[in-house]
């Protein structure tokens, strides 16, 4: 039996394994055969960890999560600051930033086509809203945002403002440099600050 | 050989075989044998078709680009009412647009995998812009933007928000349904009405 430390050792370059193959060809290309590549290892060995595809597209995307909680975030102060430190914190701005988001967009062709990893996303896109929900309400406390705005709605537009911009950029980093992504989202938060406030939306619990 | 109208009825009968398995599976689950399977033929018929997955890839995004662009489209009057119909034609209001949406989104991780594929997708979304900003720049002359607006700001930050509200709605569409998709549409095109006018950001071309 090999000892803990060659274990924990053979653990992370199976991990660095899978996050290079991620990194390159997406979850479309991740394969046992592709890791095992990657290690210089046998197939045989990546089933002592992955007794099949399933179970190495679930490890992925821990490992991606993994690596997502951990990346360091902006700090800012309460309120629009803060919703605007979330979403740059999203978007594609470093080599880093892209990488990380291009596994995620590649993760959703795997998650759209199972229940259960679509029941994640889900989860993880809900939970993502509700941490950005109390910087908006602090926003619109502390009179950043008009009073009346539906925090809800807001939540949900700059989440899928964020996320949209981080599909155009990926597919053409040429068009979107990180200034102009910035500026885009200056102005769309700018947007809101001046807006007439809407009514709460359908669906929104405010 | 087989008559004429016998190869345009299998062609016919390989692209519905195709399509079901797109939608079904998106294109992480698109193989020739699961379309042999959909038509209950053999893989050697289908590789009569396609040589290997690389062109059962491709002929899949022919097949949703015509798909996609044969759908009925609203008809509305100039400016901003025409950018409105435009985002909402791409909108998950429908089980056939939702459909649409989830083989579009699947197939940007084989898209990101594969520089043709991805230069292929760059150039559909940057058409696609194209097509919004006639739009937009009437919206400005017609006074329904503030003057000065960024128009190409407007246009990618438009198209941003849409096809992020897609993921998120095709991930969670009882928390997306129909009618809210629309008020976060509404709100956002109304926000960009009262919104104080930016100067262009970086990258655009007024």
């Amino acid at each position: 039996m090999p000892a803990r430390g060659d274990h924990d050792a053979r653990r992370r370059d199976v991990s660095e394994a899978v996050w290079r193959v991620l990194a390159g060809r997406g979850f479309g290309g991740l394969t046992l055969r592709a890791v095992a590549a990657e290690m210089d290892a046998s197939t045989g060995l990546l089933t002592h960890y992955f007794p099949n595809k399933r179970a190495l597209v679930a490890y992925a995307l821990d490992l991606a999560e993994e690596r997502t909680a951990n990346r360091p975030l902006r700090e800012a102060p309460p309120g629009l600051a803060s919703l605007r430190a979330a979403l740059l914190d999203v978007l594609p701005l470093t080599p880093a930033a892209s990488g990380m988001n291009r596994i995620w967009v590649s993760s959703w062709d795997v998650a759209l086509a199972d229940p259960e990893l679509g029941e994640r996303q889900r989860r993880r896109y809900e939970n993502w809203r509700a941490r950005l929900r109390p910087h908006a309400a602090a926003a619109v406390e502390r009179g950043e945002l008009p009073a009346g705005t539906g925090v809800d709605g807001t939540v949900a537009a700059a989440a899928a403002f964020a996320h949209g911009l981080v599909v155009h950029a990926l597919f053409d980093p040429d068009a979107y440099p990180p200034a102009r992504q910035t500026a885009l989202l200056e102005a769309f938060l700018a947007a809101l600050t001046t807006a007439s406030p809407l009514p709460p939306a359908p669906g929104d619990e405010e």
